[in-house]
């Protein structure tokens, strides 16, 4: 298995994607499937050409799966799946509505690489129950790819805007190990990602992520192996995740 | 129907629930029953008590819903029914597994008052698509209490931490109006709070609230009178709201 996981697309300063170039270069694939669905205020032929435009400089040339007539034989064709970042929920809708959860599940598991930033880092988690994203519609389940033995909490950041009263994110995941405590939640910083190549799992970025696991404090991870967390049994199985 | 809406609990600097004093004692009750379920890293019985706290300088007695053996009952018998701030997406699980989302609709609709903070304010409105909150439970369905004919933004607030590159507040409700252009959104600042009286609806508290609808730029609602937005047809019914 082959997966790149973004906390997210642009750094302070930075261009579309661009401080997640020399990783992604590093897979090595020509062409790419991108899923756009997480756009809601952008056009999705307009999310295509940004992508496009920023994976061109290394070679990869990007197709949208909603251009193709039929979406689950556009992955099944794919070298290489884009998951784009935007709205979780929209993006979980429509992927499950075009059947593409299990046909992205079964593709990953035969070796097609998987990048995903922000919301298709979600995507790639057993469920979208760690996402920051305002739930604008019901995805009918919140299952999703599945593709990690824990939950990644992207654009992680403890700070509040001045004068807000709600809770911290740091007290939002304490809120999910509480009710979900078999669940690990790596809380991602942006300009970090992951990086998974068979048994290997490497966190790569200039900020140390949080590991979440109720019963414990949070603990820095710095930048480094991070097989142990992918070697993790994954204890429940679709549908019986947590305690609901 | 006589409701009473805040925005948060606590403003900076004071006490639980102190800015709603004079609001609460408006609506002139002496027992209440409080719904704690939204309370995630606070014991329920805790919860009970501090509320207990706040309330008891304006004379109102507060049991927990969480303390009957039949809380269908406990709400059929309310004089006043308090929502809880906390995690919005745990609030609507137990009050759905509780059978109490009818059981409080019946009782307002005859009128019983509802008082709403934060989790207690999302769970008024007609689904919860609008919370701020993780979703570390599914709910088993979005709608809510439906007492209202628009969805509230709690908290609303559209400063982000420093460095962060997530999407603004106002960006995520742009999305919710998107997909969902039939129902406004307002943006309920801290400090703000709603009191719905028969067909009056008023704005109070310090800062200007935030209006959002598809089509229009965000518009600035001042404290003072909000019946044309309750006065709004609901133009979906449960199960048909938005696009879904």
């Amino acid at each position: 298995m082959r997966l790149l996981l973004l906390s997210n697309s642009i750094n302070p300063g930075g261009a579309y994607l661009q401080h997640a170039l020399a990783a992604v270069e590093k897979i090595n694939r020509r062409r790419a499937i991108f899923i756009p669905y997480a756009g809601v205020t952008i056009g999705w032929d307009d999310y295509l050409n940004k992508v496009r435009q920023a994976l061109a400089p290394i070679g990869i040339h990007v197709d949208g799966v909603h251009q193709s007539d039929d979406p689950v034989a556009a992955i099944q064709g794919a070298e290489l799946i884009l998951g784009g970042g935007g709205n979780t929920w929209r993006l979980l809708q429509l992927v499950r509505q075009h059947g593409l959860l299990e046909a992205i599940r079964a593709k990953v598991a035969v070796g097609t690489p998987y990048i995903g930033w922000s919301a298709g880092t979600n995507l790639a988690c057993p469920t979208i129950r760690t996402t920051n994203d305002m739930p604008i519609v019901d995805p009918k389940g919140f299952d999703a790819l599945n593709l990690l033995p824990f939950q990644i909490n992207p654009h992680y950041n403890n700070e509040l805007p001045a004068g807000h009263q709600g809770e911290t994110r740091s007290q939002r995941i304490a809120e999910f190990t509480r009710i979900n405590p078999d669940m690990p939640v790596l809380g991602l910083p942006e300009g970090d990602w992951l990086e998974v190549d068979g048994q290997q799992t490497v966190l790569c970025g200039p900020k140390p992520a949080l590991l979440f696991k109720e019963g414990n404090e949070p603990r820095e991870i710095h930048a480094g192996d991070l097989s142990f967390l992918m070697a993790r049994q994954i204890e429940a199985t679709p549908g019986t995740r947590g305690t609901e």
